[in-house]
């Protein structure tokens, strides 16, 4: 199959990573702005780690740790005026995927001092300052991508923003990064590496080498999924790599395919009814496999292959594993939900198999009346 | 495993991708060097469909179409000169692993006028100028990687350099290049990309990124080299694109491990006994494929398992597949041809399944006594 792969993949992994690559950090100046979202940073002794390396190395630095859940606008345009006031010559996010996609737009909005937060979405840019990038969960996968996704202050509504200035210098990865994350949160971020990874794998875009890291990322990820439904227990180190290194995976894939329907129909269960991201996306999975099913068979079975799992088990297990509360909504809003989609998602739409509609939206949220 | 993957993977695929990117190749500049081995290029119907797009858009641009087999450094050097004379912004390759290789060691001559020759082995260097390489061969790798093998005038020995300058801008990768390859050059082409993906992946060096090229590459390749020992013919297009694709993942594997002590020796068989660089390396694969069955177990099942083959039966079909005609060798020579891995080529020995001395390649070559 033909494909069009331009893609700067640029990982540096393993335990002590950040110390081992002072040199490469050095090599980006004096000056720094780390960005977080506050407590994941600190915990996972990622922030220790980059605070004594840039001690070491005499980098100038301050952090901005008020990045919060699905990032406001305002507030990464307060860490990029920070930046900008201190002349930073690059940008270091360290968190989860809200405080790294928060440190992207920091950096944007550092090297456009005259935008306004909303400006974001549709001035034409100086790129970005560099930024490297630090994981704190499994799930992400901004770590890896040129995208950003953003809430919007007065409309409480994520979109995204995107482009090549967004991919970090470098990633450095390390799994024990992960080692402090809440079972609770394990488990949401890896139902979201899961759903990139099969979201993008079902992509019309979907050619052969981001297929290759899906099939691996949905393997890893279904194994680390099981587990954890068959456990009450924290993972252990070998399992959070496991875990740590299919979302990288599926962040690939994402990168080079997008997302289809599960995202932005998780987004409305984010935004109006505070489920985490990567459950309210996994809520979506059972119907967009059946849909795959139906639409992209072979691609479905080769999932369900790598994952040596059925479409059955795949079910009960993400019931298990995803708890949405008590969700209930009423026509009214979920005719109000789904205006979003008569023009804002079009890519997404597009990308899932067989294709999606308003009304197919609809449907899947007539189930919480 | 961890890994460090910092790899910008840039290829634009499928036929007629010389056109559809026209836009990109003007942003290289206004001046451009073809940088080609004569037939190859022009059979293909490569040059012709560059030279056209560059007319429509106005590039001035000159075919240096003398670079021959295994490259000399005098020629590389003689294209770089005229591509300094003649003002280039950047450098245009098309060909087999040999012209692909000679515009990148052109590439850093006209970037460095006071460059000898020689002085490309030794001297610190400014960047290569920007490269543009299309692939004619399904086996090189080079439109994929940092390295040029280059042959010293006097010695007559192959010696390669490297560095991240040496990466295209982009590769245009259209397989339908590769259906005017003779079936000799066919076979010997796809078993070079078969030692790279099998080198590369047995290497130390080889992380879970580059092993995921690795087993789709033999897959695809072993496949096709599988259809050549039973067919007479030459392959169909859908074959063509297979062995093509299958030697841009090998590529990919390629740039990130290197290759272990196939290449070298085989070097030995082209220098002295003519025998083309595919057929040279696969002429080792049989005792390499068995100290990885002896030293990483793992590692050569996994890869008879991607091949769907056993050893048997993967050596009687190489056997099949490769020509090295009747080589004899003098005890003499045998040292004369061992003295160079004293101290030459330690990484691709390292790279080797249990490690590699001198004294296995003695052995290895006293069959041919």
């Amino acid at each position: 199959m033909d494909f069009d792969f331009c893609f700067p993949i640029r990982v540096r992994s393993g335990q002590g990573v950040v110390r081992k690559n002072a040199d490469a950090i050095a090599q980006l100046g004096q000056r720094c702005l780390i960005v977080t979202g506050g407590s994941g940073a600190a915990k996972s002794g990622a922030l220790a780690d980059v605070c004594a390396v840039l001690d070491d190395l005499g980098v100038i630095y301050d952090v901005f740790d008020r990045i919060g859940q699905n990032p406001l606008l305002s507030v990464c345009h307060e860490a990029g005026t920070l930046a900008r006031k201190m002349q930073a010559d690059f940008l270091f996010g360290i968190g989860g995927g809200s405080a790294l996609d928060g440190a992207k737009a920091a950096a944007i909005y550092a090297a456009n001092p005259a935008f306004s937060p909303r400006d974001i979405y549709t001035k034409q840019r100086k790129p970005a300052l560099p930024l490297l990038l630090i994981g704190t969960t499994a799930g992400t996968g901004s770590e890896v991508g040129r995208v950003s996704v953003l809430t919007d202050d007065e409309t409480g509504r994520k979109k995204s923003v995107s482009g090549d200035d967004l991919y970090p210098v470098f990633t450095l990865a390390d799994p024990t990064y992960t080692h402090s994350m809440p079972r609770f949160v394990t488990i949401s971020t890896a139902l979201d590496a899961l759903s990139h990874a099969m979201e993008g794998y079902c992509s019309p875009k979907c050619t052969d080498i981001p297929a290759l890291f899906a099939e691996k990322a949905v393997a890893l990820l279904w194994d680390g999924l099981l587990w954890l439904a068959s456990n009450d227990t924290l993972p252990d180190s070998a399992m959070r790599e496991q875990l740590y290194y299919g979302s990288l995976y599926a962040g690939i894939t994402l990168a080079a395919c997008g997302t289809a329907f599960p995202h932005p129909l998780g987004y409305v269960l984010t935004e109006n009814y505070g489920i985490l991201h990567g459950m309210a996306c996994a809520a979506f999975l059972p119907e967009f496999l059946s849909r795959a099913e139906q639409f992209t068979p072979q691609k479905a079975a080769r999932l369900l292959t790598c994952m040596q799992t059925d479409a059955a088990s795949f079910n009960q297990v993400l019931d298990k594993l995803t708890d949405l509360g008590d969700i209930r909504m009423t026509p009214d809003e979920i005719d109000a939900y789904c205006d979003r989609w008569t023009t804002a998602v079009p890519n997404n739409f597009k990308a899932s198999p067989g294709g999606f509609t308003k009304e197919d939206a609809k449907t899947m949220f007539e189930k919480w009346i």
